[in-house]
């Protein structure tokens, strides 16, 4: 199946704003935007960014109202030094789009081969047509290499042409002050430490001003045909590597730029890394490097691949989500997945929920590997959540930031921040997930029990006993439209879910071995269990009798529903229309909360309270958030309202693509990718990981012919092919297993298997 | 009675501070702390302080994140020129009080004179002893007027003095960036304009930043005997007036200074009004303004003295407060009264509920008009209020600031700020009490009547009707340790009660004319006052059946309950120590909140309800709030425990004079002052004004021998004498009255009444 995008870009701003993201080069470490290397017009509106994962200043984050234990400073995802910028003079005038006639202008992405390519054809103003071809990749395989190939063609014309290939660190964030998803003021954080050039090839040092981190990037070119070269110093600590060569007419140059980079929290000697791997590189060339892109992906697509037929274009869609997927998380156990992965610097780079739920669930699934990398670094920012737990007043536990980078909570606003309790709900749901999936008692013993005995201290310390039962109160749902409330179902279920597991897992810790090491290093025991039993088992879910629903929360059927019929379109989002008070006092949702519940606790109620509560949120839904339309897809699927479950996946795989919501500049949407992922896994095809094994409740979507996908499952590698009359499941690999489809087990052997 | 205050004042850091507070000038205009005229050691921390009542500049205030709606800019306000530099040398060698062995220093606060007096005696290295006298006062018949005394005695030796008297325009506001009562960043946003010097007289015109406001301060001198004198410009737009004049042993040499203010706020031409005016008082002389402030003192106790035998320490401190009520005052109905009044820029000069609920009732009953030049602020800034309103999502109505100087909100932290919705129902009961205190229809038909149908408005459109009947949702109230809740009592009651006047006073409006005007002014009418009736008697109240109590709000039982026992004493004010979010989840208040409806809304429940109550809500209050403990004492009285009325107001009184809450220097507590005077006259005395009339029902606290206090009501003046074994009434001045006496009906005649 096709899994190469080429796509027109018209020479504007917004264009170019949608493209510098669509075409991003990511491998979970580094992130490069896509942006014209000869640079954009000056007025453009242009995110000109380079990114590591994971790598962070810290800047102050002043409080209107400085009142006790709320956050003053957070960490934000730095810009850090530019390789991108190649420009080109053909016998002395600029290549310039803005003084041309574009003749052609793509990108293409080969999500098979691992890079992006630009070809952009220039008439220039006296006549001579130059076409550039510039392709780029963030390697897999070696995932500290950058590569790019910029070639040259005099298509109509013997000339002269000049390229200047820069190394730039003198560099900004990105500001909007009229956002408050994006940065507000302009922050220059990075500082040129030391400087080298060794046989035309420049390394720079850089240290941020707070942090203490610093980074070495390394360029080196290599060229397709001899030319004149020289490497010269620019301004502040930045190189401009200069060629110049006479072309013949249809001559085509190229030249090969090898960049490395080297952070200090992987690193010891950052610049030592950066020469020794930027020779590496250089030695191995970069065809070594295409090849092994290959090879990775063909991996990935062989455990990953979602197929669609029926509807090419959201086959492409899909296979793009999940494709900066892959781009966008970390994959060393040091870092996350950002919202906006490492493809712009909407949300600062910081890490949220959206990992555990939205985008986990893939990897968990197809790459356990990868689940457990992201999961691990949730471990290893226990001791930050255990800070952050103290200062919210709880005497035990871990309570996770409601958003970060290395760990510290980054949230200003606490009511919609920090007292989203559920975090913590999420992160012991995927790791539960990760145990149900791949059976992973080790990582369960090292690190995940730790997790869920943190979390389940927070709930805990948090709740309380009154007549309803075991309540939470002032906390925030996923919705942020209503804030600091009682008894929020989503929060309550996720608590209740942790609570049991804990104990749970305990259990079988015990009859596996290990518990008595556990015990003495967490200082927990049989005691402590119970009482966390206790409170899953006395848990309040609020439930009103005479609507026959779920409140959101305790008091929410009490106030007005919002009217969003006669709410203007151009106010939509609420969220930058109107002031949060406002919001918090009508029953109007920003996205999936309850909802949610009942697709991941979907025990806790019937169907006919989940169908009745269903048309209720539905009504009252904006999906002002990006993660909501993929979860009212799958819980529509699950109660078996086949044409709501297709129509809310509607276009949702392409929101990005399409840019439907208007700020894909700013970034990719990941964690809606994970959710459209979702809709079709967990939705269509109604795949289920508990206690029991693996279930399936497949249905076709009407205009599609068939969909397949691959999963792992217990060392297992399973295809699953959804057709119209049929539905075949194919293991692939491993040992065979018992599958629950439509209600029955299935012994799934190497043979394969139909239904 | 005495009404002197004399107090020596050791010399340190500490005890400066507090004494800059306690000892300063105002008149409800201008404010001045009483600072050592030479300054404080340069490591000590003063607030060298001179402000003017509503002059403020607008400063940055920007929120963590930038949500719709939120403030991001706040008035606050400014301290301006110093005038009270004078600096003194003896042969050459500078009074400074760190360098010779300080023999005396005391201050004095004259009550009827209206003055206070600095004497200070030093034996300087040399062995010579000078003292100074400093006589201070800001002028209650010129307020524009502050004038100095200073006078120098060579008390044992002939020399030579040199008197410097400064007047600086470069100042700063104060700054403490760790506590967030207080501004975090040092502030210069006075600049100066324009300066002028005529006949040694000095004038400086400053402008702020960004608010526009200009004000010229003009100073004049006048002395005892010749004496060498020249006026010197010194620095950018600064002025010294120096004095040269040889001393004989024991003689006394005097320099009067006159400084006279003019802000644009009340003067077109700042120059012209500060030069007319230094004019008219350098020749009317300081005599006539002291005379003048007598006399005003004379009216001013002879409406509203408060005498205590028995306890000659409270009685003072009564004075005392209520001395300092009157120099907080605004009484040009162009402003207000600050929480710290204009003695420190403790909340930067706000203007907050404090005055309606806890000052206004001392004026109301005492020198209504003072009451009605403050109702008046509230209504001039009804449009910033209608503004706010509409920044909250409200259709209709106004919502006045949480805080404020020129009405515009200027709380950071909207969840304790703009979101106690209650300062609309305070405003709305301080006009209803006004007028039934005056029974002054003629400012309800102008202003008020406007007030209850705005803030009445918001009620509407803030409410909701539900199962419980008419509910606020998402409001936060005077318990700032419990936010952003559902149905707080004490907002119910308020909105409750102010929808039922709204009602009431349309009614008396109807039928005392004037209503037709009303109806176009403000498009209202019979239907629209229908619907407020409707929801007052619809307004659900909290009510526990289990208890037997009212809950502060909905949810407020279902928490557990603070632990305050075992709470490190270091701990309070809690809010200095707690994450609001985890104060939020305890049962646990800063001051009286439904307590403060008991004692304001009284018929809302039975004795037994209250009662219940009480004893519930005394547990979980740790009055870090300096409004809390004189609700409870008024409460109390109310439910007839004497003892616990007399120990709650404890030492309330003296909260300032003896710095109780260590923090006195940032300013006096204003709020609390107005709650001393409450806790005796509606709590000891029982004093109530409804629709009904005037009623008592007065108990004389056991260690007393009799208190006496004097009241305005409906133009008469009465004075209530309690003793052991009676209470004496006498109509001092007007017609003959009713009023209820121990639920007796008794008319007041000219005669003495006894009971």
């Amino acid at each position: 199946m096709n899994r190469i995008i080429e796509r027109k870009i018209t020479f504007d701003e917004k264009a170019n704003g949608v493209c510098e993201t669509l075409f991003h080069n990511a491998n979970g470490y580094i992130g490069v935007r896509n942006c014209l290397e000869e640079g954009a017009p000056d007025t453009w509106d242009t995110m000109r960014g380079t990114y590591i994962n994971g790598f962070y200043d810290v800047i102050p984050m002043k409080q209107a109202e400085a009142l006790c234990g709320l956050v003053e400073e957070k960490e934000t995802m730095l810009n850090i030094v530019d390789i991108q910028t190649i420009m080109l003079n053909v016998d002395g005038v600029p290549f310039d789009m803005e003084k041309g006639t574009v003749l052609k202008n793509t990108r293409i992405l080969d999500m098979d081969a691992g890079t992006t390519t630009r070809v952009t054809r220039l008439r220039m103003t006296d006549g001579k047509e130059t076409e550039i071809t510039v392709k780029r990749m963030a390697s897999f395989g070696q995932l500290n290499l950058f590569l790019m190939e910029y070639s040259v063609c005099a298509c109509n014309y013997s000339g002269d042409i000049e390229i200047t290939s820069c190394h730039i660190a003198d560099v900004r964030n990105y500001t909007n002050p009229n956002d408050p998803r994006l940065a507000a003021e302009s922050l220059k954080n990075l500082s040129v430490q030391e400087t080298l050039e060794d046989k035309e090839q420049s390394f720079i040092t850089c240290k941020t001003q707070n942090s203490g981190l610093s980074v070495c990037t390394a360029v080196a070119h290599e060229l397709s045909q001899e030319a004149e070269s020289e490497l010269v110093k620019s301004g502040e600590g930045s190189y401009e590597y200069v060629l110049s060569k006479t072309l013949e007419q249809g001559e085509v140059f190229t030249v090969t730029k090898y960049c490395i980079f080297a952070d200090s929290i992987r690193n010891t000697g950052v610049l030592r890394t950066a020469r020794n791997d930027l020779d590496t590189v250089v030695n191995n060339g970069k065809d070594y490097y295409y090849e092994a892109q290959k090879r990775y992906l063909e991996t990935f697509w062989n455990h990953s691949e979602v197929v669609i037929c029926g509807d090419d274009a959201v086959h492409l869609a899909m296979s793009y989500n999940l494709y900066q997927l892959l781009q966008s998380s970390g994959k060393d156990g040091r870092c996350n997945v950002a919202a906006k992965g490492l493809s712009g610097e909407g949300y600062e780079g910081h890490y949220f929920w959206d990992t555990e739920m939205f985008i986990l669930p893939f990897f968990t699934l197809t790459n356990p590997q990868v689940a457990k990398a992201l999961l691990s670094y949730r471990y290893d920012i226990l001791p930050a959540a255990r800070e952050n737990a103290k200062i919210l007043g709880h005497k035990k536990g871990a309570l996770f930031p409601w958003r970060t980078i290395n760990g510290k909570e980054c949230s200003g606003y606490f009511p919609s921040g920090t007292a989203q309790y559920h975090i913590n709900g999420d992160i012991a749901y995927a790791v539960i997930s990760y145990y149900l999936t791949t059976g992973d008692l080790d990582f369960i013993r090292k690190k995940g029990f730790e997790i869920l005995l943190e979390t389940s201290r927070v709930w805990m310390d948090l709740g309380n006993y009154c007549k309803k039962g075991f309540v939470l109160n002032d906390v925030t749902g996923p919705d942020e439209y209503t804030c600091m409330v009682n008894n929020n179902y989503y929060t309550n279920c996720s608590a209740k879910y942790g609570l049991h597991w804990t104990t749970k897992i305990y259990r079988i810790l015990k009859e596996n071995g290990g518990v008595e090491e556990i015990n003495a290093r967490l200082s927990v025991g049989d005691d402590e269990l119970q009482t966390m039993e206790k409170a899953a088992d006395a848990m309040f879910l609020p439930y009103d009798e005479t609507l026959g629903i779920n409140p959101q929360d305790d008091s929410f059927l009490e106030k007005p529903i919002w009217d969003l019929a006669g709410t203007p379109k151009e106010h939509f989002p609420l969220l930058l229309h109107y002031h949060p008070l406002t919001l918090y006092r009508y029953q109007v949702c920003k996205q999936a909360d309850t909802i949610l519940a009942y697709f991941l606790f979907e025990k806790e109620q019937s169907r006919d309270v989940m169908q009745r509560s269903y048309e209720y949120y539905e009504k009252i839904t904006t999906h002002d958030s990006s993660l909501s339309t993929c979860v009212f897809s799958i819980v529509a699927s699950r109660l078996g309202m086949q044409k709501k479950g297709i129509d809310y996946l509607g276009d949702s795989t392409k929101l990005d693509l399409e840019n439907t919501h208007e700020n894909t500049k700013d970034g990719i949407h990941t964690a809606n990718m994970g959710g459209c992922y979702m809709a079709v896994v967990n939705g269509f095809a109604g795949l289920r990981v508990t206690q029991e094994g693996l279930s399936l409740h497949p249905f076709l979507p009407e205009k599609w012919e068939s969909y397949s996908f691959r999963i792992c499952f217990h060392d297992r590698l399973l295809k699953i092919l959804v057709e119209k009359e049929q539905v075949t499941l194919v293991l692939v690999d491993g040992e065979q297993i018992s599958i629950n489809v439509y209600g029955q087990n299935v012994l799934l052997t190497k043979e394969q298997k139909r239904q």
